[in-house]
């Protein structure tokens, strides 16, 4: 299959070169286009204001991508529109992420943007990330061996217009794994999140930081089948029009 | 009441500007937090890998606000965690955005996302946009009269948990205004949206432009709403998960 990868994390993360040589010793047509450099938290914003540059980037002597000056959901753009215009993607998977993409994470990840900016051009996606590998052993490879026997699964399926999938899977080994499990993106947020410094000048500056708590303990939450070491999948639309909030404003106005 | 406003066009926009102004003049008390420069694009995404300032600007010698180095989800978070952390909110408007944010605006528009960052804060929350307003005459006023009658109408209504609105003004004087009707976030797409150029050098550099393509004409889109001189107010709720896909999706892996 022709499957193309992004990510946040950079083109220079293991996450996606796991995922790259996962994919490519499975036989398929691997395409990577992501950001020159860290873009974790741009979510799905685009650069409008300054010009992008791509360049091609030997990874390791193993295989190519290209690397952009930009966000993830510019690297999709450019992938779809210039750089592999005559491709048509099987599927774009984005990531493997550097930890969790949970709850709200879902509107800051630059994973997710990548992913869901495939979904809105038409491409079958998914965004994968590994929970928790900021601690010793990255098991970046028991997520792309998921993905890859995944896509393999549903390869005859086409996802409906502007739906894509929001893969978590657990820092263990494949044999840790206990399986997966249908999800609802949960209801986990972040409080009080600015770690606030003093310059050598004496002035202020912030650092956002991510102190998250789990609002909803709900057995069919991301984050809870995760954390029993269960892959979280959550089927996501990106639709996001709320008709009975509308009617509740409407009555409102009308009183 | 006290309203935050925010937008992604910057603090020096007129947008924000005409709005603060009327809100101000309304008798409220109004508390803005904008980035420092145009951040359209930028969608929820946050700063995270470089610290963020604030400081103090005078504007036009009216009143004053903070102008944020980051985006406009960072100058919510600045607002609601440091700069006004003792503040409650009774509402937060992002804009007037330059422009209008319809169907897959949502995920880039910055603005939005100011408004998205709101709601998920807990604060009740508007994303305003003014259509087209890239002719001359601007009628930043008509949809600043709009929104402040409109919170006055609402004032009594609180918004479920993670729910917001995103209401779009067509670019017409206050007496031209037909209404307003609430709408589904339609399906208007960008299609082969790069501009190729060279630089002096030779070198070959890219900008994001925007060819929008309207794919489904519903008459309860936002943008058809919108082209017929009403307002559009479109119910948001920022929970993405779909079960249905799920299950289509479950049923295909137990093939």
């Amino acid at each position: 299959m022709k499957i193309l990868l992004s990510n946040d994390d950079g083109i220079f993360a293991k996450g996606i070169e796991t995922l790259a040589m996962v994919l490519i010793e499975r036989g398929h047509d691997v395409y990577v286009v992501a950001p020159d450099e860290d873009a974790s938290g741009t979510g799905h914003g685009l650069t409008i204001n300054k010009p992008l540059r791509y360049r091609k980037y030997n990874i390791n002597g193993n295989f190519f991508g290209y690397m952009v000056n930009g966000k993830p959901a510019d690297c999709v753009k450019l992938a779809r529109w210039e750089i592999y215009r005559d491709v048509d993607f099987d599927f774009m998977i984005s990531g493997i992420n550097r930890g969790a993409n949970l709850g709200v994470d879902l509107f800051y990840s630059g994973t997710f943007g990548a992913a869901s900016e495939a979904a809105l051009l038409g491409v079958r996606s998914i965004a994968l990330s590994l929970s928790e590998p900021f601690d010793h052993g990255k098991n970046y490879l028991t997520a792309a061996v998921f993905a890859a026997d995944f896509i393999e699964k549903i390869k005859d399926f086409q996802f409906p217009r502007y739906k894509l999938l929001n893969i978590n899977v657990p820092n263990v080994k494949t044999e840790e794994l206990k399986g997966y499990k249908f999800t609802i993106q949960g209801d986990r947020n972040y409080k009080e999140n600015f770690d606030k410094r003093f310059d050598p000048n004496g002035h202020e500056y912030f650092w956002i930081t991510g102190n998250a708590v789990e609002y909803s303990s709900n057995y069919h939450s991301d984050y809870y089948v995760l954390k029993d070491n269960y892959v979280s999948i959550t089927p996501v639309a990106l639709d996001l029009t709320d008709e009975k909030f509308g009617l509740q404003i409407e009555k409102e106005l009308n009183k």
